[in-house]
């Protein structure tokens, strides 16, 4: 393949496919979308960082989707932030969104914190804890929908992007792998360097069981899985990517959250396959409290992962400095949207444009 | 002004801005969207003939929407037609989209029959009858998301078309119109040519009354007048009016029914003068049993109207001639998507090419 990729990208996985992806979406026109959601397992002390409280972490994904459309968030006040004051990734988001002119869209997955915006309906609801081996409303509804949005934005746009802002998302993301039987043991990443993995454990554990699920008992039917053991930010970002990628291609923004949605989504249609690949950063690649590598080698070896090479260390910002020392690595399609604006400007937004404009924006957001 | 009007394209009232913004946005890309909405003022029986029962006009919005993105009907079985067997605008509307390559976005106004298709969200409610004196509800709500969406569109689209499908429509406009004083007695069209004046004229005054307004009374709060008397088609297409036409020009299309909502738009914003435009139909334009003109005229004399010059008088197909004898005219966006279309592709789509795209929809419809 002679497609050369710029410095601003990494790939891991099946070079060949990202490659083709890549060289069939530079310097195309793409749409990004985040799939917002809220499940009561992000109130499960302990569970999530992705907010000061873990009341607070329910506001996180309207307050995150408000960033990117008003620029400002309205559901609360300030930004949404991890305890130590580490900045949402939605920052870097922004800054990919902003230079690129992607259009942005934001679907509802089923919220119980609505973003004060007019998102996409797919008609979910917001999940309960995991605990109750009960999560999802209306899977297979939202499934359909999202699929029909996905049909709808492939035929006016070269590539999709797809995303998510759902906090306690890892933790959903593993219970339904395990249920899937794509992974047997936790490698999910967190929002915070101190991941939680034995608390993650036991919960994942204790839902599948509440669930009367087996380690792969669900392999073949995902959409059961997510509503025993899922978060709803789920069934609406697999539709979508099937959807789309029938006639386009798709980039999978996000970490391990979305290595669940893919597996689920090339269970249900492996012709997508070739057609997807998951956008995240190299903080969340070179993680060494999760395995992302390993994690999508299990889901399937012809799904790549093409990073954004972004990095905070230069920083003058504490905050930023940060995302270096294994906070945040991923969200709100941080990863997604970089390799985006990358790939839709044929290069011409690098690593360093990024940085100049997540700069500016922080300091906007913080009036420094 | 040098620009020169294609054949296909009519201009009434002022030409210089209607050629002003057709100039703007010839070539450009576009964005069509229609907004649904439900009020129960269509099921008084002889007020809407936009279904073949008053019960089932409550569904012609969703399955208009379902014909747009679906490209048939899931809320019903066939498609939306009046009660002589004439087929919904929508096909007009299937072409120019079709044709243009143009996105398209449902929007939810306020549906008691929701379209099965992910819609963007305002969080509106489906209008009560008018005849209540208080019709609809989040009005204020409805109209700030309305405005989001329409800056959202703006800023990765050149134009913005609105439109509407809300079966009892005429009659909520003039009782918006009324209670502005925009207009002072009944010049609406209706979907039949033996419009029902006297009836709508009863229904508004009766709805007028309930509701404590005088003519002219609510001139300055035309949300207020739509909470009393108007529908939830209204105040979404209001704000998207108003968000998407400080940066870019909008085609609102339709015909009495939006100029109702052109009406309050500019009462909220005189600043939108200059990028608005109605784009409508001829058979709307010349419709004897109604006068878009003149209302046109009492609404603002600079918001022009540009009407596509459809004529189904040559049809093989009785239900579309059914249109040169004072049917339907007018609908979904028929018009507008028309002009866009034919301006978005600098004229390369026409009367002709639109012809022969509905004939190829109508037949695949009707299985022909």
């Amino acid at each position: 393949m002679s497609f050369e990729i710029p410095p601003s990208l990494g790939i891991h996985g099946n070079a060949d496919i990202a490659k083709d992806i890549l060289s069939r979406i530079w310097g195309k026109r793409g749409v990004f979308t985040c799939t917002v959601g809220n499940t009561m397992t992000s109130t499960i002390p302990g569970i999530s960082d992705a907010g000061d409280t873990p009341e607070l972490t329910l506001f996180t994904p309207a307050a995150d989707a408000e960033m990117l459309v008003l620029g400002k968030t309205v559901c609360m006040k300030g930004i949404p932030i991890n305890p130590g004051g580490i900045p949402t990734p939605a920052t870097l988001t922004m800054a990919a969104l902003q230079l690129s002119g992607m259009p942005l869209y934001i679907v509802d997955g089923g919220t119980k914190i609505k973003p004060n915006l007019p998102c996409f309906d797919v008609e979910g609801k917001y999940g309960e804890s995991i605990l109750t081996g009960k999560a999802v409303k209306n899977v297979r509804r939202s499934f359909e929908l999202g699929k029909i949005l996905g049909e709808m934005l492939s035929k006016t746009y070269d590539f999709v992007v797809v995303s998510e802002s759902c906090a306690g998302g890892t933790t959903t993301a593993l219970a339904v792998m395990m249920a899937m039987g794509v992974v047997k043991e936790n490698l999910v990443s967190s929002s915070s360097p101190n991941n939680p993995k034995e608390l993650k454990t036991k919960v994942v554990n204790d839902a599948l069981a509440a669930a009367k699920i087996k380690i792969g008992s669900l392999a073949k039917d995902p959409l059961k899985a997510i509503e025993c053991v899922g978060d709803p930010m789920m069934p609406a970002n697999i539709g979508m990517m099937i959807g789309a990628a029938k006639r386009v291609p798709v980039i999978v923004g996000g970490g391990t959250q979305m290595a669940a949605v893919i597996a689920a989504a090339i269970a249900l249609d492996p012709s997508i396959i070739g057609n997807i690949t998951q956008g995240t950063t190299r903080w969340l690649v070179n993680d060494p409290n999760s395995d992302i590598r390993k994690i999508m080698a299990s889901v399937h070896p012809d799904i790549p992962i093409v990073y954004v090479n972004m990095d905070y260390s230069e920083s003058p910002y504490e905050g930023l400095q940060a995302y270096e020392w294994g906070y945040i690595k991923e969200g709100v399609g941080c990863g997604g949207s970089s390799v985006a604006a990358i790939a839709q400007s044929a290069g011409t937004i690098t690593c360093k444009t990024l940085l100049d404009k997540v700069h500016e924006i922080y300091e906007k957001l913080l009036d420094l």
